[in-house]
């Protein structure tokens, strides 16, 4: 993080050491405009961060309107938070819904390119150092295609704009954080993803992330990718293969990871606790247990991107959208997540 | 079930309406001797049936020494046991551990061939209707194969004993039940294992075996095999091309039925509490959650054989056996429930 930079800060309060943390407001048909309201009079995150929205002003109002929410009380444009970059919470109001047309809970080209276009400026923003980090809002994968974005998630789109080559999402939660060697593809293509460089690298980007969070060397778990890690290669010898030699390769490096672990044992409880993080070969593995145990208190992280980003662990709910229902407590976290995140990159 | 003959158990108490379940030895070197021998004893188990132990009766008397538990009272040869059938807790001694040699905690080929024959032995008598049912102690894979029996696990085993080619596994427990379309096989396999049929069959298995447990038609979660259940089609067509098409045959047969759910939300704890059983496409999609929950309580049943067969949800724990340190409460519950599903096949 290049750090948030003060200097032209003049009329706002110097001595806020609070770190501004960009939200962006996702898919604008979904629950993330509702949610970006929600965060911008949220206690708990205006203690620890000051929050700032890329979003489409006109449609957060609409939002406000049918939620029930309070309408935002400082509006900038892009040119002027850039030479502002004031110390209270803020929309940046991007004018990216195009027309009156969009409407509550439904996929359209239009959502997709207003959702990708603040991604895109909030990306912007945290690579200038002019936000400390970024909790992005849920987007939709199918409005993103209609609008021409080629991504299947946050985490692909956000390594494409940050041009990074070695990144990986990662879920935490207080109670159990799974790192993804595969992400976002077909179960069919998963074994033939899985080389013991990849998967090295996924094992390093989460002992590098939670050692910071932890304060002290994390221990992880590597799931295998077989039932009973493959029984000596009885069943599938992807864990000789490729997750032994990265497993060594990482302990080498000096850091305690356990593993292949069988998959269904590896989330006992009891483990679990005595575990910081799990290295998981699939999207599956790891997220059937993680939400089984944080579902809407959990969160996504982009591990390796050169800036913070966070996210919180559901959909769009399109079902609910607009309605004021949808509940806060994952993007809350996200938040917060993200705040804390950007201080222990920059803590000056 | 053909149900248990009585009619030539002269001397034993013709009122006694418990069941006869068959209980395997399983590997010997194994915790599966001391969970038997725990069984003989055990007064949840003997109210609810009566446990038939089907071993080696030198090899059950080293493991009470070892482990602290008390000796068979009652041992008979196979022969003796075909003409009595007592009602008593009784152990069949099949003398299946030759010689000495075999030690504690370690993979043999004498091992394997010992838990094979106790298998074997059991379901003959299943078949021919001495016993109401069976409850298997845990195998070793490796052992059993050294033993020149070429099974990944008990359930493909005794489906080739009972010429079975419809049947699969289900995990069961109070709060979840999983059924498997796919066990013991490379992750890398499943995809090309999904059938359209093979999934109706397995989403029918568990509708009847639950709707015999529940007494009312079951609602049933079948999931999907990629993440997000493919995004359609984005990411894999097996939800499409197979799935959907089993699920809409069996719902023209009256089974309720949903999905394909994404497996990452399929197991949330409110869906998990509104769900009879689950059908899930691969071994960890289905025991990763089900470890979760209900590992030590939770069973393993095998639907579709023409006998009732449980058994419970761990392994051999070489590192713990002959030390009475086993918990018990997985293999009570496997026997407990071999009686209740040979009374409600059998409730003559």
């Amino acid at each position: 993080m290049r750090g948030v930079k003060r200097g032209t800060t003049s009329t706002e309060d110097r001595r806020n050491t609070r770190p501004l943390i960009g939200l962006t407001q996702g898919d604008p048909a979904g629950i993330g405009p509702e949610l970006c309201l929600g965060m911008l009079v949220d206690r708990a995150v205006l203690r620890r961060c000051i929050p700032v929205v890329f979003g489409d002003a006109a449609l957060l109002d609409r939002v406000a309107a049918a939620s029930g929410l309070p309408r935002p009380r400082r509006i900038l444009a892009l040119g002027e938070w850039r030479r502002v970059q004031p110390h209270t919470p803020v929309v940046v109001d991007l004018q990216c819904v195009k027309g009156g047309r969009l409407r509550q809970g439904r996929i359209s080209a239009a959502a997709g390119w207003a959702a990708h276009r603040c991604i895109a400026v909030a990306t912007e923003e945290a690579l200038a150092g002019r936000i400390a980090g970024m909790a992005t809002a849920p987007i939709h994968k199918e409005s993103l295609r209609l609008g021409g974005i080629p991504y299947p998630g946050h985490t692909e789109l956000l390594a494409a704009l940050t041009r990074t080559k070695r990144y990986c999402m990662m879920m935490m939660s207080d109670r159990l954080s799974t790192a993804l060697v595969t992400t976002h593809t077909a179960l069919a293509n998963v074994p033939g993803l899985l080389t013991a460089k990849r998967i090295q690298e996924v094992i390093e980007l989460a002992a590098d992330a939670l050692s910071r969070v932890r304060g002290r060397p994390p221990r992880l778990v590597v799931c295998a990718l077989n039932p009973h890690a493959g029984e000596h290669g009885l069943m599938g010898d992807e864990e000789q293969r490729s997750i032994e030699p990265a497993i060594r390769a990482a302990r080498k490096r000096g850091i305690a990871v356990e593993g292949p672990l069988p998959p269904d044992t590896a989330f006992l409880p009891e483990r679990i606790e005595h575990t910081d993080a799990y290295v998981c070969m699939y999207h599956d593995q790891g997220l059937i247990p993680f939400k089984m145990l944080a579902f809407e208190t959990g969160i996504n992280v982009t591990l390796g991107l050169p800036i913070v980003r966070t996210s919180p662990d559901h959909g769009t709910a399109f079902d609910i959208a607009w309605t004021g229902r949808a509940k806060t407590e994952s993007m809350r976290q996200a938040v917060l997540y993200a705040a804390k995140l950007a201080v222990l990159r920059d803590p000056s």
